[in-house]
């Protein structure tokens, strides 16, 4: 019952949000109980050389069985057939290198203990040429839907927080070397005692609407022919909706009445929580703001929809069903969601 | 219309979510046009000694006229029957002390610039003795409706900004010293050229609601009587709704089906952003974390609402109105609001 409500829910729909590990943060703290956890036989890692996911080659031993036929949206094999793993056991993954970052990740539907592993991002590189694992970075991952959801979604909390700690060994309050702590839920500063914790930054993301018509808008960075909604982060001192009605200002010259929340999305690049509105505007001329973006324009209900099913007439395209842009779309041009 | 179309948002209703500046990030990284707007004579900066606000007495020059009398929520008087100026001209504001931090908030709706200015946290108590201000802390403002609403907003901005340069003097990354860059809106480590930018915590509040009534409970830190929603921090790899299901399920062993966003509130203390949620539980019997709250049961719609009204037969309150618990209890006690 639980679970068809959760499905229900737009969030559950994006991209990195399918997450059933329970995270045990009782345990945290007991670094004796997590260390037992991570000698248990059925503990497993997923691998990260940097922030570049190591996957398991199926013919390699331990890649957990079953994962995929549980899920709702299978995993694709790759180009050459196969499909892919990416919990290691313990022992592996120390076998192929020393761990520079350790996290406790939680327990998975079974019970069995699950960890998040970094080692030196230099070996990316080097375990390209290591027929057993197949190293590709996570947006590509995700994008061709190399892992179930339900691995995808773990992956990417581990990225996130293991980025999060190479980037901050050292502390922002006095510039002393740092430790981890809260098996890898926090960092500590020996020197001046303050405590550091992962980060989250919130990005509002909207589809602006006017009447029948959307926004879209595409960066220069954007692959040929895609269009998407407009997106910034929150500051301090701003409400969701302020932010998108500053952003909307700021990026396309249009002032917002209406603004709602429609879904968010964990998006681990390097570490956003992506917040969907949908947003009406009161103004009809568009006003780039070039510095931002390539171009932009109001797109029809059908047109949009015809990009969506990749039937548009001049190839134009949105971004794939992973990303929150493509479920905000959806919500307007099939569900009639409106501001 | 647009601002008819705001204050019927749940979030326009919050603390600290009025705020009308126009933000002018265009300009941020235009130092010189920024230095030309602080010699303006209409310049204004709010002060801040470390993180504590230092408010003007009515007697001194330079409180920003008329700035109350536009407000939906007027400012109370204090005790003593004055009304407080949370602004100073740039001149006045350096004359009291070296800057230790300066941002640039904006143009107020004259288009007049506003800044954030720290000085030296050690001056609050000095500061305290001079007739000309009312040195007191931010949260003590808010819940005595010192200061109008529309400088509220800004002020706590400024907190969070001018708070968050304090703690992050040095590099994360590296170790090195960092230095302040686009009119306060990052710093920057000459070292090894990282990027930092103010940082925004999501945290998730929630009314659970199972049928007629809610679960309310207490920290013992709450002031006596006083019973909230229960929250906390949405972590790496989470939605808000996933969020919300773990804190509830951890702090009171319930577990939720749907939940929905109500509405949202910058909380500068120091730099949360609160996502209010109603959320529907799907068991009975709560079992509290006894390490987190010290009270907590449920209660019925009219016990609610006597809390609200401050007409509980044994004394029990809830959070004043400027708090979203506060919020999402009205939604749901007055205006029927539902997961």
């Amino acid at each position: 019952m639980t679970e068809q409500m959760i499905r229900s829910e737009l969030s559950a729909s994006t991209g990195f949000s399918d997450n059933r590990l329970n995270r045990r943060a009782d345990l945290r703290d007991n670094p004796q109980a997590v260390a037992a956890l991570a000698k248990r036989p059925d503990a497993l890692t997923v691998l990260l050389a940097g922030d570049v996911p190591v996957l398991l080659r199926p013919g390699a031993a331990n890649i957990s069985p079953g994962t995929a036929a549980r899920d709702w949206q299978v995993a694709r094999p790759t180009p050459q057939g196969e499909l892919l793993g990416a919990w290691f056991d313990l022992a592996t993954a120390a076998a192929i290198a020393p761990a520079r970052d350790q996290i406790f990740l939680g327990e998975d539907e079974a019970g069995a203990p699950r960890f998040g592993t970094a080692i030196d991002k230099m070996l990316a590189e080097t375990l390209k040429d290591d027929p057993r694992f197949q190293v590709i970075d996570l947006r590509s991952i995700a994008f061709q839907k190399l892992l179930p959801t339900s691995d995808l979604g773990p992956l990417g909390e581990a990225k996130a927080m293991l980025d999060w700690h190479s980037r901050h060994r050292f502390c922002a309050q006095c510039g002393g070397a740092t430790a981890a702590g809260s098996s890898g839920w926090k960092r500590e500063c020996p020197s001046c005692t303050a405590q550091h914790f992962p980060r989250t930054d919130p990005v509002v993301i909207m589809l602006v609407v006017r009447g029948d018509k959307c926004l879209l808008a595409r960066q220069a960075r954007f692959v040929a022919g895609s269009y998407s909604c407009i997106a910034g982060f929150v500051e301090p001192g701003e409400t969701f909706e302020n932010a998108v009605r500053r952003e909307t200002w700021e990026e396309a010259g249009l002032r917002c009445g209406k603004v709602r929340y429609l879904a968010c999305q964990p998006w681990p690049f390097p570490s956003s929580l992506m917040i969907g509105c949908i947003a009406e505007s009161l103004d009809d001329t568009i006003t780039l703001d070039k510095t931002e973006l390539e171009d932009g324009r109001w797109f029809s209900r059908e047109e949009t929809v015809s990009m969506i099913e990749r039937r548009h007439e001049g190839q134009l395209v949105t971004p794939p069903g992973l990303a929150i842009a493509n479920t905000l779309m959806r919500a307007w041009a099939y569900d009639g969601a409106l501001p």
